[in-house]
């Protein structure tokens, strides 16, 4: 498989969270969004989108879109699953991972903050409504995970939602979030503990700056 | 089962569509947004994250975000199933209802124009800020359907992909985007055509104004 990705996105950082819990390998393909490379003809033959990341399969297929391919992966190799549990407890893990994959990151995305900076917001205005996202969204996060047994967010196991929740946590840093919110700080610090997690962290790939 | 909702969401209607296409019974409670109703403290106890829709099962259970309640009803109730297929398939179908439910709908909904409006944005410019989004969004959606045959999105049965793209296109009139994508347009015919969306449209709630 190849994986095209930038080493700074958290969406591709989730796909490579997933791979490596799953210990698929997988080849990685850098696309510098700050160069513009996803806008670049051959890239959008890849995914029209223009996003990273995008898989493409041994068999040439390509997936888009990072939940589908994390689905896809706990499809076609259930060990260990990220979707876990009755449809009750899939459903809440998918939703915790749905509120930082529909609710943060579109609004504090590259392409977003760029469009704010279009409409004449300055660095400190972007950052702040960054940050504004952020908060708002673990807000919300912290809320979801009430009643459930750590380490991770939902139990003993990592699931889905833990794959969304540390690329995030690393994008709240970086705008300066000033970080509140102990039950994901805790999942955060139990999820750093795997391999999986560390290994795949954005300044360790070869297309860090 | 009981629906907290609001007739205008489209991440509602969203909800209402894959409730009846399994023919499942629901009571409907109105959230009215334009009012605040869901940062009210009795909404907030039932879902913390201040938005609509949340399911409420027969035992109690609370469930949030329209994506994780539509895997959850498809996982409870099969028939029919709203993402049928291969891994590959799904991942596709899934793919292009994540390209509206974390592109389009994240940077178009109600909360985010009226933090733009906050930033000194006018009607007018909001309004081109939403038309803009979806628009860019629906390049993407048209080129995600490029070789699937019709009528629906992805073939002859009605999946996931349809019950996210017609209330998006609903958004897109009430926006005044000018409908420029065949397939979409093709797809969302055939949907119209069919009881789960009409009955389910936003005019023909109760708490429609």
């Amino acid at each position: 498989m190849k994986l095209h990705g930038y080493f700074r996105s958290s969406a591709a950082w989730r796909v490579r969270i997933a791979l490596a819990l799953k210990g698929l390998s997988c080849d990685q393909v850098a696309v510098h969004l700050r160069h513009g490379d996803q806008r670049a003809p051959a890239y959008l033959k890849i995914n029209p989108q223009g996003l990273v990341p995008a898989l493409e399969t041994d068999d040439g297929d390509i997936l888009t879109q990072s939940l589908a391919i994390c689905e896809y992966l706990d499809e076609i190799q259930a060990e260990p699953l990220l979707l876990p549990g009755t449809a009750l407890e899939r459903a809440r893990i998918r939703a915790f991972a749905y509120a930082i994959a529909c609710e943060i990151h579109p609004l504090q995305n590259l392409r977003v903050l760029n469009r704010l900076k279009a409409l004449g917001q300055d660095e400190d205005g972007v950052k702040a409504w960054a940050r504004e996202t952020i908060a708002t969204g673990f807000d919300a996060c912290e809320a979801l995970l009430e009643g459930q047994a750590g380490p991770y967010c939902f139990g003993g196991q990592i699931t889905l939602a833990d794959v969304f929740l540390v690329p995030q946590m690393a994008n709240a840093r970086r705008f300066g979030v000033e970080l509140r919110w102990p039950r994901l700080h805790d999942a955060e610090v139990a999820c750093l503990d795997h391999e999986a997690f560390s290994v795949t962290h954005p300044d360790l790939q070869w297309d860090a700056e």
